[in-house]
């Protein structure tokens, strides 16, 4: 790894109790570029802007594809990454359905670590901080022409991130608009899908939801996940959420829910969910609680699903109560070194570079 | 517009007998920057790169949306658009469906104008030739955040064309993979959609294929396009093109073919194409043609189809008996000045700007 650590750090300029999420950098990026069919050297460089012309082919033709990771600090100020091999395996699915270059583990984890340990200072610490990295790759050559690139990049940034403070919100059930095809890119986390979901969103929002619940584009009959997470229904005291599929993104956060669940003896059911039965649980009153899960706010709660032009209110739960707070506190705990990790999720991040 | 002309034209490099499609760029480009809720100037300057880091909201998100067309040099060295109009209005159809924001026909069509006007050597004359214009609109802001962008570059690039020579091409009938959701962005150009279809088509290569039929992703059991172009299919002397929709590309060329197909009298049916019909039209000998329209390539003849594991052979018609060529020779020559212009299709391009 070639590394260039930056003259000009920007960390005095960080105040870990008032940033925006997003669009703070952190002081370093990871780099990697690929040509003549492989991959070159991975550099950690300052942060900080690269040229390319509008004929950039990722831009143009999408092929391009991104994770979204944490890293943790916790009160003794280690740095922990969270499953990271299963984001590394994603990436690289990803990669495939695009017809794009898969990244070598050395790249992408080794790149990581280096990054999160070079940039360890712009981990904010205390309760729902982290640090949100960004790696991705895209289609860098300059053609117009609609074939696979024979130029990319990959690289890594990272931005500061504070709890979402996330009142349950109110979610619309789709019934025209789709995030995914059969024989599609739903499984992939490629750029054009988030961008093909603003617009319904958008329009859901103007109706007075938050968020979006996608169905099946065939049917609209099936729940396949809500916003960027992944859905979970819990009926009486079992635990529904869709089995992964081509048309469902296989979320690091959905598979440590299911096992904090099961270990948990919570009866966990991995299984199509039907927009009518959960309606019919709901008017009958054995719906308690509907919520989503990813890695940027770890659970959104949902407090009414819009359906048919209807607005059907769900239980508000303790947290004592509610399967998504208990299971949300698990989860959390785990990953900020709070509690055991019985499941090794926890990957220590070394000081192994001298600190800026 | 604020006219920047470079001062180190690359015009004497340009061989118009010896270039590569695709990646010879023109001296100039225009861009045009939106924030702040507004498009800011229209800007014609050097052809050449920009700053952008790895966070660009563009390659992370997949708002990207673009437009493919071309400027056609006549004997007498007179430029012309076509139907530019067409694409001003789709762009900001495909940007509605991106949540990006729309632009005005004075940043397109005198943005396209300008850029044509003062690279006008650039067009190469002679038969099939042509420049390739390639607007686009993509996310600039920086941020991680999958929401709608604040920032926003519009630009027009292009490149000199020369006639494919197009071989007709087996096409495999989509069985499993697909290009668009019933709800989902189809019917937008934009950038994803491109990525997505990358891998089945080099699955259906790794078969033999050229290129894939799309068909509907519920049943794979109608027609949609094929590759990148809309598709034709001749039974008997009928014509037939599936009507438009939210999953397939509205093209100007299908549309142009519908137009000139009723003005020679041929029968034209914009229905719904049933796999199986054409199946069966091609085992009781009634298939005359299968052919791709697209701005790119203007037509591919398609010679085979894939279907159930069986290459199905399509006659061998001769230039005169092939509707496929009649139209496209219809069409070129409208486009190039060599015919009448009924429908007010040509636009040229003044002398406005002194070249360089
Ligand atoms: C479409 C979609 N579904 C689900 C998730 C949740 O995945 P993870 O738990 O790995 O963050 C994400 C990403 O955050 C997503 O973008
Ligand atoms: C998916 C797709 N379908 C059809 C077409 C044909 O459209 P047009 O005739 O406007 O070039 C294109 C673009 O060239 C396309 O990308």
């Amino acid at each position: 790894m070639i590394i260039q650590k930056t003259e000009n750090s920007r960390i005095s300029t960080f105040d870990p109790n008032n940033f925006s999420f997003g669009n703070t950098f952190s002081d370093h990026m990871i780099i990697c570029e690929y040509e003549n069919g492989k991959w070159g050297d991975v550099k950690l460089v300052p942060y900080g802007p690269l040229l390319f012309t509008p004929a950039m082919m990722g831009v143009n033709y999408g092929q391009a594809c991104f994770e979204g990771m944490k890293a943790y600090k916790d009160n003794n100020g280690q740095v922990f990454l969270f499953r990271p091999e299963k984001n590394f395996e994603r990436i690289n699915k990803s990669a495939k359905r695009l017809a794009m270059p898969e990244v070598t583990e050395e790249i992408f984890l080794d790149g990581l670590k280096a990054l999160v340990d070079i940039d360890r200072e712009w981990i904010p610490q205390g309760e729902g901080n982290s640090l949100y990295i960004r790696p991705l790759i895209f289609a860098t050559e300059e053609a117009l022409k609609a074939r696979v690139a024979n130029k990319y990049m990959f690289a890594i940034v990272a931005t500061p991130a504070k709890m979402y403070y996330t009142e349950p919100v109110s979610v619309k059930i789709s019934d025209h608009y789709s995030r995914a095809a059969s024989g599609g890119v739903g499984s992939a986390k490629a750029a054009g899908n988030y961008a093909a979901s603003f617009y319904p969103t958008q329009l859901a929002i103007d109706e007075g939801y938050d968020q979006i619940i996608w169905t099946d584009d065939a049917t609209h009959e099936y729940f396949e996940e809500s916003g960027t997470m992944n859905v979970f229904v819990r009926i009486n005291d079992a635990i529904f959420t869709p089995p992964t599929s081509e048309k469902i993104l296989d979320g690091v956060t959905r598979d440590s829910f299911i096992a904090l669940a099961k270990k948990r003896g919570f009866e966990v059911k991995v299984e199509a969910i039907k927009v009518k039965d959960v309606i019919e649980a709901q008017k009958n009153g054995t719906l308690k609680e509907v919520w989503g899960v990813g890695t940027a706010v770890v659970t959104t709660v949902f407090q009414a699903l819009g359906y048919n032009g209807e607005k059907l209110e769900l239980p508000r739960l303790s947290d004592e109560e509610s399967f998504a707070v208990t299971l949300k506190n698990d989860l959390v705990n785990l990953q900020t070194n709070l509690s055991e990790d019985p499941f090794g999720w926890r990957v220590l991040v070394d000081h192994a570079l001298e600190t800026v």
